[in-house]
């Protein structure tokens, strides 16, 4: 049902969301039939009222994204390609850029191997590994299918954040040779982005490699996601007038997102005592006989830490007075009954971050009296989506060659994100709006700049950049990567796509 | 001395290689004082009536280029960038390019992993993978001073062929750690080019990626510049007017390039019984004890299919009676005595392609009845350089989509050099023009048509295009490349080097 106070342009937006909605869910099933009546179900049940005709155009609007990107992918033959950046004037300059000339910078790099960042595009080069064990929603698909996500993902990067990246998706889902493939390639890059790797040897991955690595290495999955949901809660609790260090706080999901979320939380100024963690078999305490320190290290310190907050039971505890919900669980509309916000402390804040679909739709969280809802789609509002983070991050780090990121870092990030959109942002931050949009440039920069800074501050940037030197920077890396995409295709180097 | 025969624009040429060579050779030492006297000396023997205040003046033109590439390389911070090269109208494209739409290609590839040829820009894209241990006449210097030069090969590659090239330089001298690193990214490449990996492990190295890959895998150090030799070989025959079948040949090394010019020289129609190899200690023949199968499989090789073209001794021995000697040995100028030349047959041929500098100096040979000479050089004619192999031979391939690069695809690219220096080029052969430059763009584009043409014929091409069809492939390819450089300048996306 859709409440009267759940603000949409246009009827016709929330069913274009269903139709999306059920199409993403029921493709996966290859099976035509199911969809369709599943779609004619949804909408059915969602606008009853409604005709039979305008269900059908409303199926072959919302098939288009991926129609689209059938047709485009090839079209393009991917999505990003290898430029030259520096001079050609004549054949001649091929004797500085290669040999001859090109033997200097080789041996100035031989004596101090962090002239690499002055002669190589090092410095603003990422590397996105992945074995794709856990590509989107579509689960362990392989490395040649998960390249169209992480040249995406690299696209996104550069578009976002003038991040060079490279997308890198092995032939094997043994951590070790994981880890031993990225130590190796490790020298030719400024920074690695782990993506899609399946938990629980995500963790294991990334924590060694962290270690191992002279250049920061980043799970996307972890850190990314947690930096832009800490930002969103931060927000949220302002809206609601709560405070951070007293605000009960659930977590839905104990996979790689949420496990990152937790730790951050608590770096953010949440109190751990106040959090409670929820998995499938139910709420993380210290009397779950079937978690140890053995089986996962990461849900046992959990328990540890928080002993489910004094809760126990399963998902339905856990909503129990809680003030702000953050999940990041199972996709589908209905994980979370709209029912659990009702037992939920004044004014709850709920953010639902399950892609394709969000675990409970917007329009049953309002009903319930949800405060302030958020999902990871950009087709509803606050949008708690990696794209916030990643770009910009990177950005900083990058710039003042920074040799790891730490937690540090990912909290200055968040409590940039969240001051942006309160008081930079026109109107500051309302119920519907918690956290800057991809559409606004500014915050990027601003969230860049504040890494840069954490990372000199903490002694772990190789460059210590003045303020204004890394604004300036920063913001024209940024600029200029969004205007060569523009003026490539103001000159047909990127052809007009006619589908 | 400089014979009068020895056709230059200006003597100052002379001075300037002179100059360039000598720097070459002896900042290896960096030894400052040792190199003003080697210089002043080589000026001195050649051009005893010069002033000394020229000399300076040409000293510190002769460095020019690894000064400028000092400069250069941070300038532009490398030499290459990630551009995006599909449509990004507005912020909604990215959900046909990332989440939801990109799912759609995913599912594709997951059902058939050879749609990431349509899917992701793996059709034209190549790793060249090297782990630091013979760069350029720098030795090992490791994987990050490495970089330099493996951008600037990309930088190559895509500017003459219009190929997208990932630089990935590794952590690790190990044979099998390179191997199993290439096996497990290969997935995200259409094609791997290894560089400057040292002898022997390059040879081992090739022939098990060569098993195992799906893909191309390629040592330019081997089959390119074996291709270009060839090339160069066939065209000084005909000057010369000499069969292949009978013409003596000696080869002078036995690396990396020397072995794979053997294999492709007997390929193309010269005759093994006719043909010498030397490598530092002498002849390779059947009688050279420190020689066996398991201590080097590629010399004995030669040793029982050659016996040294019945020769014994060392490379005095070598050159006797010789038609065409193709040396890629030791640089110096000074490796190959002039005198040599006069016991090689009539109208001897000499290609000295060492480098920097060649193993003869071009005045040297001439003067005692060089007919035609050649080197590794930009500077003197007859280029025989691999920049004329890689570009259009990874062209071709990547059009076609070949699973791999044989012995007769390079064949194929080394007689169309030759046909094209003959018949296309204007003026046809000459003692000094026996092969294209750089800067004929036809050759390159006849040069991928012929190798994708030939893949197509031996059923390793997984896409079978016609002429026509492939013709306008390449040639769009490589001039769209050509004018995204240009037109970056032009809009100032690729800065002004004011030096």
């Amino acid at each position: 049902m859709v409440p009267a106070n759940f603000v949409v342009a246009d009827i016709t937006d929330i069913y274009r969301e269903l139709c999306l909605i059920c199409h993403e869910e029921v493709t996966m099933t290859n099976n035509v039939k199911d969809r369709q009546f599943e779609v004619h179900k949804s909408m059915d049940e969602a606008f009853p009222d409604e005709n039979a005709l305008l269900v059908k155009e409303l199926i072959a609007k919302a098939e288009k994204p991926g129609q689209d990107a059938m047709k485009m992918h090839p079209y393009y033959g991917g999505k990003i390609e290898v430029a030259i950046k520096a001079c050609v004037r004549s054949f001649n300059d091929f004797a500085v850029w290669y040999s001859p000339g090109v033997a200097e910078p080789c041996k100035d790099i031989a004596r101090d191997s962090d002239m690499a960042y002055e002669h190589t595009w090092k410095w603003n080069t990422v590397a996105i590994v992945s074995d794709g064990t856990r590509v989107l929603g579509l689960g362990d698909i392989g490395p040649e299918a998960a390249m169209p996500v992480m040249e995406g993902k690299a696209m996104l990067f550069k578009y976002l954040g003038g991040v060079d990246c490279v997308p890198i998706c092995l032939d094997t889902k043994d951590p070790d040779k994981i880890m031993e493939t990225v130590r190796l390639i490790a020298p030719s890059f400024g920074g690695i982005n782990l993506e899609d790797i399946s938990s629980p040897k995500c963790f294991d991955i990334l924590d060694e490699l962290r270690k191992d690595c002279k250049i920061p290495v980043w799970h996307d999955d972890q850190q990314g996601t947690a930096t832009v949901e800490v930002a969103g809660a931060i927000n949220a609790m302002k809206i609601v007038g709560k405070k951070l260090a007293d605000a009960n706080v659930t977590i839905i999901g104990a996979g790689a997102a949420s496990v990152a979320t937790f730790r951050l939380l608590l770096a953010a100024g949440f109190n751990c005592k106040n959090v409670c963690v929820c998995d499938s078999r139910g709420i993380l305490n210290v009397e779950r006989s079937d978690i140890s320190e053995n089986n996962s290290r990461q849900k046992w310190d959990i328990c540890e830490k928080t002993d489910g907050a004094g809760k126990r039971g399963g998902m339905k505890e856990a909503f129990m007075d809680a003030d702000i919900v953050i999940a990041a669980s199972k996709p589908g509309g209905k994980t979370i009954p709209s029912e659990y916000i009702d037992i939920m402390a004044n004014d709850p804040v709920v953010f639902a971050t399950a892609n394709p679909t969000p675990e409970i739709w917007p329009w049953d969280a309002k009903a319930h009296g949800c405060k302030v809802f958020a999902t990871g789609r950009s087709d509803f509002p606050n949008q708690i989506n990696n794209s916030m983070g990643f770009p910009a991050i990177f950005r900083g780090v990058l710039d003042v060659r920074a040799r790891t990121i730490t937690d540090e870092m990912c909290i200055a990030a968040a409590r940039e994100l969240a001051r942006y959109a309160e008081e930079d942002h026109e109107g500051g931050i309302t119920p519907d709006y918690i956290i800057p949009t991809m559409s606004e440039t500014g915050a990027f920069i601003s969230e860049a700049i504040v890494v840069g800074e954490e990372a000199i501050k903490q002694g772990v940037a190789r460059l210590k950049l003045g303020m204004q030197e890394l604004h300036d920077r920063i913001e024209s890396t940024i600029e200029r990567s969004r205007s060569l995409t523009a003026k490539m295709m103001e000159l047909g180097l990127i052809k007009e796509y006619k589908g």
